[in-house]
């Protein structure tokens, strides 16, 4: 690319995950990264390289996702997300596109996130979210469960709940704004906000409430499995298909 | 069937209605009922023909769809449901079961029945509603809308709603006791209750609605299309995929 006269494009999508091996492009599987990439690259008239917010596992989906890209194209905004969207499959869509400052960058600039939970917690399973929650059928102790989930608030070394195989261990510790839980219906809806997150640990705290919700883990263990810094210690990991990044904060 | 010593089940269940041609059993494509009916026979244990409370069109969708079944099974009522659920594919749930009155009948006994309709209204697609709403891009003029559905409500002959081809021309009268409108962010919720519906006759509302708000159809002209007692003078037929059979009433 060459930096002269470039725009900056701040974009927002949103995707069903489903279909994809997460965001990031790889060998083993079709990436929304790619799918994206290939589109924006046909509207824009010009190869381009776009820079995600955040890798996803496969089988998550985003509500809010941004990437940037460096562009020479005129394209009015506008006509950018007609034109992408023309392009995408129907389980990506494009939100909204803004120039940015040079410098911003979609995974660097981000201040912060927000996921979101699903959980469909009924005896039946529920036709309308065939995965897009996670079907749980056991009674939930949602008074437990919110208090079990404050624990995981505040500025900590979240190793043990980071998966084997996390390549940042370096740094581990991440600040958790806020947990909270909602119900409606046969629905409940966890959302963790916090500076970043580490790979699978928002779906390792929220299999860790799942077991504390089943007696399996108490709550007075909580902070003593934060202490461990092992990922043996914390609960399982709650399946991918109940997870969404909800919101990026820049 | 031996009419002695059998039971009378009622059972409530939900549906995506995607890949299937409707409810009833049908020559051409794979219908809810025969992938059911299958189900029911093999937890039972003997063949069993089940009673629906409606037809639903190819695409369409039930939130709550009742229908009736005898058998001289004893299996429990909660084994019925876990068992059914067990064999059923993912986009079809088994939400109850109970002992009804030897006469009870899904279709016969049913006393009305409320449809949802669902717009995503919004520019960009929603890759979580693929199939499960109505995609409509301009903008949307609700208080328009509701004044002009309100010309629905009431006891009143429905021929112009009524799709060509339909096969209950003797009556087409009927009631429409409600028909609201709620929004919540990109989403338009329209429910219609009824003492019972004529062939596409919600699609043919909400597709008239459509056109009155977008300026086609006036609202003063609604009172002359129900009184002309034909099809072409009502607008067009919205989607099959936002549509729901959301609530029976026995």
């Amino acid at each position: 690319m060459n930096e002269q006269n470039f725009r900056n494009l701040k974009i927002m999508m949103a995707y069903r995950g489903t279909a994809y091996h997460g965001f990031q492009i790889q060998n083993n599987g079709i990436t929304v990264q790619e799918v994206v990439e290939k589109c924006v690259s046909k509207v824009l008239n010009e190869p381009v390289t776009i820079h995600g917010c955040s890798r996803t596992d496969a089988g998550v989906h985003a509500k809010q996702f941004c990437f940037s890209v460096k562009t020479h194209s005129r394209i009015a905004n506008k006509g950018f997300v007609r034109g992408v969207n023309g392009e995408l499959p129907k389980d990506i869509s494009i939100l909204s596109c803004e120039d940015a400052d040079p410098d911003f960058h979609a995974r660097f600039s981000c201040r912060g996130k927000e996921y979101l939970y699903l959980i469909h917690n009924s005896e039946s399973k529920d036709p309308f979210t065939i995965d897009l929650a996670c079907h749980y059928r056991r009674p939930f102790h949602l008074e437990l469960v919110q208090e079990a989930a404050q624990h995981f608030v505040g500025t900590k070394d979240f190793k043990s709940f980071c998966a084997s195989g996390c390549a940042e261990t370096i740094n581990t510790v991440r600040t958790v704004h806020s947990f909270s839980l909602e119900t409606e219906g046969d629905k409940i809806r966890c959302y963790v906000r916090g500076d970043g997150f580490l790979y699978n640990m928002v779906r390792i705290m929220v299999g860790t409430l799942l077991d504390v919700n089943e007696g399996r883990i108490s709550v007075s263990e909580l902070d003593e499995i934060l202490l461990a810094g092992n990922r043996r210690r914390a609960g399982r990991t709650a399946p991918a298909c109940g997870l969404y990044l909800n919101q990026v904060f820049y």
